[in-house]
């Protein structure tokens, strides 16, 4: 595909330095931008780049820096970006049909596609435009909404909702159990059984390994437009707000409500039953243990040191609370003293 | 299913307060739950609840609450819904067969079901009553006992043996190579081969994309009961005593000894060649460097803040030690004024 | 398979003590060696199992400890131990050939293995000797390179190349989206495409669970020798250097470049954007947040205390900052008495 920046402009605004009928046929950096190619400029720290880049356009908040080629102006060059990309990138549309490999006891619309050995159980229904690659397990009752698309090897169970336009990863698991159990007298435990279901509305992105359990009792709900990264965990009866995103390796354990347009950091854990506000961040690496009332950033990671360093600071730790003794001791003596 | 509350009594104890007859078909929280459903409080946090529930009946500890249409009484009000709902939600039984998509080289049982797609390895042995849904893989050798399931895209490598009546969620991945290499004078890494086993035993359930690898010389052991969450990672010759519990995201790394009935709280890390206890809980978070000798709980994270907060405080980590010397200096100093 | 001392020395080197035609079948620890096994001592610690052994023969560094019925003296008794265990243990080698329920539609080298229910894409390529075992997918344009092996359950997106000798475990994902979008003025979020590839060197082992994901606009690349352990988390564009290993769990964001030959302990997270450099060794736990430039060991971690202990000393991390100010009035209160 090849666009004009005046084709561009017309459909997704900005303004135009150079010439209108510059031809780009890809989207790459700066750096390694070449003739045909438009490029972006969304982070200050690549602002030396622009001296330097063969990039046919560049994209960037206004003014134009000087030399280039042709620039287009914009007040956020990172959106413009991605829809530029999606626009010179379109989703690959396998043909509609069922792969003769394929197991199909549910429902199937005509324009979906479904894979090789891929396991459609018995009631379930697969949306118009759906994409199932192979090997895909979906369970009994599943409904996916239209255009949704599911990679390779992805296990749905029983009962799941998916809206439309959703995208899952290899490796993610939908539905399976809530980590639920009462323990007997002799400290065994008794499986409460999970008879709830998961909720996903449209628009989520649900990154590859990523697990999200079925509700114990109610429902396990991501609300539309939520995007997890891979291998995020939650557990049964977690809700999670429209438009909020989380990064890989984050835990959401079981009946936290986290509100819309948060964001959460890589490997943060978000413990059970707690509150989470709208438009929260929590920072990487971060352990939140309790809810959160008011929008704002959270941080709870400890600084990295060589590693000399940290066994001198950080095994003082051990006795932060003899040290804020010591100054309390101190104190009391240093004011007797100055009395005298 | 209709249960009367008499019937119940009957068969799991407890004392019954009102109608004996009351009738019950599902187990539903107090908040949600509408005429002909069982409520129970097993948390004292939604004892307000009590007064507004719709509940036909309600499992509690004694004294019933007033205004409750009906009652069951037990000292455990938690375990009692536990084994309720699992007669409430018996689980589905399949027909047996081998679905004719699957490719079996071993020995099925015949009351066993092997979904379609189905891969089963030569001398693999399934169990009576054993269900293994679509797309798993088994490999040579392993013994699966009776009335285990396996949900779909399981993956259990060869010779491993697991017990009776385990649950295996979707993505689960039992005995692949544990991590072991020697490093050579070049920095090259040589392969140890992991030629252990994975031996589970029965009644345990291992949550979805949980990884539990095979011994590098001897076999890693999973006694029985124990139940494994979400996205645990159990390295080589690791061995966890019955009865344990560990919550998602736990890191288990090779050979650390776990004793029995311990629990582990999510994200929570325990370092190879460690022996922990019997009765041992680790908490959320926590990275566990040293061998637990005693029962008890043990805590290693740290709390969050408000980021500017956090900027503050945490900052100090960096100068813990020189803390801690300004604190012997400021001793020194003011004994040698007291002096005078 | 046996072998004697002696042609075990004559292809490995090192020196026998006792007799050299001592045979042995198998490798086995110290402490479980039976007649017939060949032990190793790498680890001092396990020095005082020496006296009690029964192995036929003992792996160690000189001198040659007393009363053993035989040994093979060597510098590095652990990197010996995997060799000679290599030898013993070589790799099943399944028959050639496509499975019949395999799908393919690319191309196969004909002393590859197939497995069953595998989907093999347009244009792949599938090396000479490659194993690909049950269910695994495998998408368009692919290229695997001679004498790897695929267990069972992995899924490669389209476009990715493996080179030769690789390994990688169940469960695994190479080449998912990473996860890239920008924030549109609604707090919606859109996507931006991800159209780099995966592209993986030789000699290269990837755990179970593991995720590696596509480049945003250039590749992601795993160079020769790299180990990635069991559910590790590698973000796009990631670059990790030749003969680097990462345990369990750990966690790489977008666009992080990380040196040759560095180690990464378990659960540890490296942010995105930072450069690591060669030979640096990165501790279990610990959240690099800055760029390291020399080689070294860095920690981060804190450590655990008994749950009491925890809670007195902990708590007083919210509170450090104002524990250094009370530090600074201290000395100043303290200097001006001194003065007097």
């Amino acid at each position: 595909m090849v666009l004009r920046l005046d084709q561009i402009v017309a459909r997704l605004g900005g303004e135009i330095v150079g010439a209108g009928d510059t031809a780009i046929s890809r989207i790459a950096t700066l750096e390694n931008a070449g003739p045909g190619d438009l490029a972006f400029l969304a982070n200050p720290k690549y602002r030396h780049q622009l001296a330097s880049t063969r990039a046919a356009a560049v994209i960037m908040a206004p003014p134009a820096a000087d030399g280039l080629q042709a620039a287009i102006l914009t007040a956020q060059p990172y959106l413009y970006y991605a829809r530029v990309a999606q626009w010179l990138n379109p989703l690959p549309v396998p043909a509609p049909g069922i792969h003769p490999s394929a197991v199909v006891e549910g429902e199937v619309a005509s324009t979906a596609s479904i894979g090789p050995n891929v396991w459609v159980g018995p009631g379930a229904t697969i949306g118009e435009g759906v994409v199932i690659a192979a090997n895909c397990s979906i369970g009994a009752g599943v409904a996916i909404g239209a255009e949704s698309r599911l990679a390779a090897n992805v296990s749905i169970y029983s009962g799941t909702c998916l809206g439309a336009r959703c995208l899952i990863h290899s490796g993610a698991v939908v539905g399976a159990d809530g980590f639920g159990f009462a323990r007997d007298a002799d400290g065994r435990w008794v499986k409460i059984p999970q008879v709830g279901r998961v909720l996903i509305g449209d628009d989520v992105e649900i990154g590859a390994g990523t697990t999200i359990d079925r509700g114990a009792l109610g429902d396990t709900v991501i609300a539309d437009g939520v995007k997890l990264d891979n291998q995020i965990q939650v557990g049964h009866n977690v809700q999670i707000g429209a438009h909020s995103a989380m990064a890989g390796c984050v835990g959401i354990a079981g009946s936290a409500v986290i509100g819309a347009r948060c964001t959460v950091g890589g490997g943060a854990i978000i413990l059970g039953h707690l509150h989470i506000a709208d438009d929260v961040n929590v920072s990487a690496g971060t352990l939140v243990t309790k809810s959160i009332q008011a929008a704002g950033t959270y941080s709870g990671a400890v600084p990295f040191l060589e590693h000399g360093d940290w066994l001198r600071n950080f095994s003082r730790l051990r006795h932060l609370d003899a040290m804020a003794d010591k100054i309390r001791a101190l104190e009391q003596r240093l004011a007797a003293l100055e009395k005298k």
